[in-house]
């Protein structure tokens, strides 16, 4: 048995993600990762989440299904057409394609679930409230009334045995600094998947929020972005 | 479109929920039913809760997928031994058989993506903190932090076009006042299911800690449940 204290981390298979567990490995938690496959449209994220947690190391990596396609309303999960080649500062306002309905605040609350049955008090989050794409559920007000919540919501909160910590190692960092600290870790981003919309085989397509922020981020380290991104006429 | 105002019910087919979703028809909401299946050992919850719906008559009811089998941990979707015939006051304290971890967390966060979506303001949950068998997240004081939480969570919230409200009718009522709540709204709780250990045909074992509760409340009232317990030896 390991007597470093665990930790739950969400693993997207992402930049942030992925810098957000080797920060949780630097720190000597016990690492439990989660993905979620909740119906996207593509393969290359939960490829992306197990490469990285197969390279960084993890004492478990559960892939939890949930279809919240059911739902309708997320252009990651439907047919939506995605916004292509936006500038960084229109994507922070007025949050015109909100990936998922209540994305994190569902992440987290199977992470809670899962720390519960493990007696972690550690849960890590890779949210950015910088470079944020303009999600309310990314920013630190949210985290900590999240946090409150959590420490009803349990028997072991309840008890007093338990005071869940929600780790959010990126959530003042801009993009640049978050690569810097991952590279600093040993992080290789060749292992990550970013893109809203990749190809079959995975490639990014570059225009997406997601691609063009970490764009921009490699671009502030002056540094080439590792993955491959697609060429379009 | 109806003009009503949109409410999403979380509802398991059990008395308690089925009350709540007479209530939340009785004070003229747009009923949008959701119920889990989380990998319960019996599929009469949810039969129940196809018969509820169906009865009281929704707007939608969907019925979402989790299995949260996979973290472990939950007598109600292991072979962990549940507890019989326990007296009512000691169900209360020490919670010793907690059937899911962060059980209404995830139920309410799933009901937040959908009231999202569908531009509901309204949550009914059939928490309640008096016969609550001693769950953490029944409690008042969870719900107030869960809908504060709630409403840092999501686009409408922080724009200030959405404040969510999450009902909780049942939450200061013994389970008598339910039912005679239920009864005067012409529930038929033959409909129901409440038992964490039915027979295969769904007939309850009437010695768990939920139909204790239950035959009790039927009992103050007067009447005799209407649903069938199974004999045992």
């Amino acid at each position: 048995m390991s007597e470093r204290p665990k930790a739950v981390v969400l693993l997207s298979g992402g930049l942030d993600s992925t810098t957000t567990l080797a920060i949780a490995k630097a720190q000597e938690f016990d690492v439990h990762a989660l993905t979620f496959a909740y119906g996207q449209r593509h393969q290359a994220e939960l490829d992306a989440a197990r490469r990285v947690a197969a390279r960084l190391g993890t004492a478990q990596h559960i892939v939890a299904q949930i279809d919240l396609r059911l739902f309708g309303g997320s252009a990651l999960t439907s047919d939506i057409e995605l916004p292509k080649g936006r500038k960084p500062e229109d994507m922070a306002h007025g949050i015109p394609c909100y990936p998922l309905p209540a994305r994190n605040t569902i992440f987290l609350s199977f992470a809670l679930a899962w720390a519960e049955v493990l007696e972690a008090d550690n849960i890590f989050i890779g949210v950015n409230a910088i470079d944020y794409s303009g999600y309310p559920d990314c920013r630190p007000e949210f985290i900590e009334a999240y946090q409150h919540m959590a420490d009803l919501a349990t028997r072991a909160g309840v008890e007093g045995r338990q005071r869940l910590m929600i780790h959010t190692p990126l959530i003042r960092l801009t993009k640049a600094d978050i690569i810097r600290k991952g590279l600093e870790l040993g992080v290789d981003y060749a292992l990550t998947s970013s893109c809203y919309d990749p190809s079959p085989e995975g490639t990014a397509c570059g225009r997406c929020d997601s691609c063009l922020i970490r764009l921009k981020g490699f671009s502030e380290v002056g540094l080439q972005d590792p993955i491959s991104y697609r060429l379009e006429g």
